[in-house]
């Protein structure tokens, strides 16, 4: 019996060819704006009317006929009768310039009606009902144009445009209250006759042998963290008809599964001969990554099946290489950038060849002001607390053997750099 | 009249004031880690037990007694008896070696009573009930050892710690199914007599003059991906008496509040006026920042009353300089890394100088391969469609006036490098 897979794929190859087995698309809910946050729009979004609805001051000052101030000068201001005061919120019909007069304006309110530019408040003198303009303006100078926001017919949003605050507020003020976006359901599923659940476990521990099933929490917050709905339907014990059974019902209702344990080689691989039994249009047993070697996929029915590492450290590693990528794939969206940080290394970093390898650093602010990376992870995927106490991952490629000790490396950054020194 | 403000002060300036007066401490909320993603621990966790609780393999092959295998070799192998097999959740007294005895094991499975390493598949040769070790294997070689991850008494999170999806994970390791957080409640208020609610608008957009209150979505997605509860407490009219009250209401209810609209300088700073009723213990009308000159704040009853600008990029802006800072100060949480890139300027921006500048920009790939960055923002802070066509923010600090065309910026990026080109 041997510890290797057969064939460990790059990470690139399986994606490639999952994704194309990937068929079935996500369900569409229509929510609120105020819950659709880093939600994933289900629909493109066309403005029904134009934002601002009417020209409207960009300053503070006087609405004119920009034809009143051709001419004016400090040493020859032109002088012009003020008639009111339009205030953010009046009816641009609340005014009306005659030739020779002006109406003191606040930003964000209409123009009155025949005024087309505004002459901010610096360039004015001010006595009593008459106003000095001292500097003229051109035709909707200090304006803001109808439309100039958003024009009425314009594809402001994509299907597959991932909802950010001030997206929010951009579809509130074309007038969108509810919009449809993608509801991603993953079904969590945990195996592992040694699992037990943190809620049963008593104040001195588990017993001896057995492990609090703590893959399941990972996932379901990076699940969440990618605007997407875990739902998690409990801890299956080493039993493939009953692992198969639990994966075929939770295909059936949820758009994707992740199940975690049960993949390596030799007698634990019960998941992926569970889910084999469920004719997968497409499988792939193993990734050239590491930690999370055992990181496998199959396509049934359209959707996805993860089988990650019943091992933490590298069952987040499947999902970042693995999971999330297919997962904004089945609603249009796109990868978001990450906090990067180049700092120097402060220990060799060794890595098997043709393998992407993952290592959890500590990334901090030298007394010499540089930044340096300390290589945290020692025995690999078990120990989770490595990514609590660093602060960063370093991806060695395949082509590479790691990287020698004074190297500059580029680390992605998962919590503030550290203050303080090493 | 003048435009200008008194005063604006630097933004490190007005933040350093301000936080001495930020008295007051958030409410904590007690909930289960499955509810705590991206919120920040209100207490210190501290490990009851070691993880793993007993030592267990840490790859796939024999459990044995060290000392058995001293000078193994494949030419000169050393030959075991199997006496069963170790699986994952198996108690360790399931068996106890003797001398000349080794038992299969799994990764993760707990090491036999009297082993103490595991040889690797790789290093033996099976044969019916015996194994040939053809390596020896040092006193815990190949072992995870008790208290590996997580040592019994470690603290292992501090309190302001924000918990990332793998943070879950540790914590249910370490047994802790409920933790305290915070909880903090901030009011939004919206002030402004032009402004309706998405709600109340027909098909065909707000009558002449009116706008649809915007901000309120962009606040409450700010605070939400802050981690805090946003709670909205409608729209106030400029009523310099009505606005008071309800800030004065919403001082008492919650831990922080926001208003937006009524700071400007002049006829409309509502706010400001109502604010200053309530005699706060330290006030700062107007920030050196472009967008957002006349965000502005108070401390009232050691809380932060934050007035932002009622156009909502300038709230937008005064939210990430202001709020935030103080907001992460109030639960000592840390400000998190931002995915920043170099780029090439495609046009020359202009700013004035002593004001930091916060520019919208739209940063692509060219033809070439570089990365460019192409200014976006335009007549000002009305402009709210720029955060969605634009994909970075260019910060220009307060001792440059702007940057010159060809020159490499760093810009912020808010949402995925354009791959088409220009």
């Amino acid at each position: 019996m041997s510890a290797g897979f057969k064939e460990t794929r790059t990470v690139d190859q399986v994606l490639n060819e999952a994704i194309k087995y990937v068929r079935h698309r996500p369900g569409v809910i229509e929510v609120p704006i105020s819950e659709a946050l880093y939600r994933y729009l289900a629909e493109d979004v066309v403005a029904r009317f134009d934002v601002p609805g009417f020209n409207r001051s960009a300053v503070d000052g006087y609405a004119v006929r920009s034809i009143d101030t051709f001419g004016a000068s400090p040493t020859n201001p032109i002088t012009l009768r003020v008639i009111g005061f339009m205030a953010v919120g009046d009816e641009p019909g609340k005014f009306a310039l005659n030739p020779g007069e002006a109406v003191e304006i606040s930003t964000g309110a209409a123009l009155p009606i025949n005024a087309d530019a505004v002459v901010m408040y610096e360039d004015t003198r001010r006595s009593g009902d008459y106003v000095e303009v001292l500097r003229p303006v051109p035709p909707m100078g200090n304006v803001s144009r109808r439309g100039e926001d958003v024009r009425a017919g314009e594809v402001m949003f994509r299907r597959g445009m991932r909802l950010l605050p001030w997206d929010l507020g951009v579809l509130a003020s074309m007038g969108v209250y509810r919009v449809r976006v993608y509801s991603l359901r993953v079904a969590i599923i945990s195996t592992g006759n040694e699992l037990v659940e943190v809620t049963d476990v008593p104040q001195e521990g588990p017993p001896p042998g057995r492990v609090i099933n703590s893959s399941r929490f990972v996932i379901e917050g990076l699940v969440k963290s990618l605007g997407f709905d875990p739902v998690y339907l409990g801890i299956v014990g080493d039993d493939i008809d009953r692992i198969a059974k639990t994966v075929e019902d939770a295909i059936k209702g949820y758009d994707a599964v992740i199940t975690t344990g049960g993949i390596s080689v030799g007698r634990v691989d019960y998941t992926i001969k569970a889910v084999m039994k469920l004719n997968p249009e497409y499988v792939n047993h193993g990734l050239s990554i590491r930690p999370g070697r055992p990181n496998s996929i199959a396509v049934v029915n359209g959707k996805p099946v993860f089988m990650l590492s019943g091992f933490p450290v590298a069952a987040a590693t499947g999902f970042d290489v693995l999971v999330r990528p297919i997962l904004l794939h089945m609603v249009g969206g796109e990868d978001e950038p990450r906090p990067v940080v180049k700092g120097v290394l402060t220990r060799r970093v060794s890595t098997p060849v043709n393998t992407r390898s993952f290592v959890r650093v500590r990334v901090y602010l030298g007394k010499d002001g540089g930044v340096y990376v300390e290589p945290l992870a020692l025995t690999g995927s078990g120990i989770l607390s490595t990514l609590v106490r660093g602060n960063g991952i370093l991806v060695v490629p395949e082509n590479r053997e790691g990287f020698d000790e004074g190297d500059e490396v580029e680390v992605t950054l998962t919590r503030p750099i550290y203050r303080e020194n090493a």
